[in-house]
């Protein structure tokens, strides 16, 4: 299978395309393109009647179908979900640093064991919002044999969670944070998840229960984190994104025992390429193999 | 199927029995016997010819062995493995904290992304000393798509690792080293892994790569690990266990920054009757199942 990289080319893209075994080649004889370093604008020049699968290096193809460049016979596959990996990671790093109270192991400047170090091995684990990153993150975690809970917008079972609760029944949401020992939030922020962890939700958290945030600093109450952090509502906090963002100098998130602050860094910059030289080297060992692509574009869906 | 747990009860195996499906009853009715609170020197007492399964609650049977207790028509499981799975939680625990830098956050005081933040996805991670935890971190790894390279004494190829090298083949472990982004000592303190990771073998580690140690202190020596540290051979090191052990307090580890300490909290106390309760639903849900169970002692082995 023959496969051209560009228009920009990048030598991890091209690895990943040898590695699954795929042939680079010019784009005249290509039946393939890995569309990388333009948008959408100059892709006509590119794409020719040859091409049969076109990987684009975006999660949201909002600008391609705009731009009117999706079209013909070609199958388009998009990294929907590539990037939601590294996020996820994230995610497991912060819950597992909180379950071994790394946080306060790396403060130490003795040999003393934390207390209230957990297995998350059979834990309940709540994920509110369960998009790509809660499925990436439902993935790292089933080795650990977790029970899942999640909550989504419609309410509509989560494939893996033993139960799911609409973000807008606040009875199911309370009691489902009442029984889990981490809390995960992986939502969007929107006027409707504003504030969606305030001190009502954190009350019904359990005292050894984590809250890790790795979506956006609005879902939680700020103010009322810090006093539960510091009454010992729940045993701590693991927060990739704050409110306000960046956090000031002096803000009593730095200081506070229960808190680990990571400064936005799940998903920088630098790990956008490998992770989709990765979308890529699946995509073509599957090609290869005639199996389903991943992030195929459904055109009339508009993703 | 009718299960005692004794001779002395525990609420959490009793739990764990229900969860799976099996019904608790007394010993005169049982046909199998979940063993906890005792060693082998009372085991004669409980044992009865109506027994056909008896989960034991040590993960190494000698003394059982030792006192002639096993043995007849049961068969006989014991927790061989259940407790490597939460030490090999803590090692991804650390491997995560060292790839995404959490450490350095946790010390932080002001809103700054550290250097280095890596991705486990894709990377690829050495493995010395292939046992049950090796096994359960391979276990653990499985979604991020590593690339496992195993060091075990026998150099028998490890199952799911892409090569195995034995210890003794000094060159073959250099070469492994240099090619690992995260490696995780995980093998027994003997005389022949004492000071396994020296001086030589951290030169031959990638500048950005970490190691964890999670098996015992004597295998890394020391002073050679906080040169390497200091003088950024290696990205970082992060120890559960040391030598000396405990540190002691003004320890040079303590102040690197590129160390993250947790002091022996693999393995908890407090963590081993949890492992041994998922063991024993595992296994009483395999045997409802009519499936094989986990742990099965072959006598004629001796374990």
């Amino acid at each position: 299978m023959k496969i051209h990289v560009g228009p920009v080319g990048a030598p991890e893209l091209e690895e990943a395309v040898v590695a699954a075994g795929g042939e680079l080649s010019s784009l005249r004889e290509a039946s393939a393109l890995v569309w990388y370093g333009a948008g959408p604008e100059r892709f006509g020049e590119f794409h020719h009647s040859g091409i049969e699968w076109v990987q684009l290096p975006a999660a949201g193809i909002e600008p391609w179908l705009e731009a009117g460049a999706l079209g013909g016979d070609a199958v388009f596959t998009s990294a929907a979900g590539a990037y939601a990996e590294t996020v996820a990671e994230h995610a497991l790093a912060l819950v597992l640093a909180g379950a071994r109270q790394l946080h306060t192991d790396a403060r130490a400047s003795s040999w003393q064991r934390p207390e209230g170090i957990r297995t998350v091995f059979g834990a309940t684990v709540g994920i509110i919002g369960a998009g790509g990153i809660g499925r990436s993150l439902m993935r790292l975690l089933e080795p650990f044999g977790v029970r899942v809970l999640a909550v989504n917008r419609s309410g509509r079972q989560v494939p893996g969670a033993q139960r799911t609760i609409r973000a807008d029944d606040a009875e199911g949401v309370g009691e489902l944070l009442g029984s889990c020992d981490h809390v995960v939030i992986a939502a969007p922020a929107t006027a409707s998840t504003d504030k969606l962890i305030g001190a009502a939700e954190l009350e019904r958290m359990q005292s050894h229960a984590w809250l890790v945030n790795i979506a956006r600093g609005s879902l939680v109450d700020t103010d009322a984190l810090i006093t539960a952090l510091a009454e010992g509502w729940i045993a701590g906090a693991a927060l990739d994104v704050t409110d306000p963002e960046p956090l000031p100098d002096g803000h009593p998130l730095f200081g506070e025992p229960r808190a680990l602050i990571s400064p936005h860094s799940a998903n920088p910059q630098h790990l956008l390429l490998p992770a989709l030289a990765r979308r890529v080297r699946t995509n073509v060992a599957r090609c290869l193999a005639g199996e389903p692509l991943e992030g195929v574009v459904d055109l009339s869906a508009g993703y």
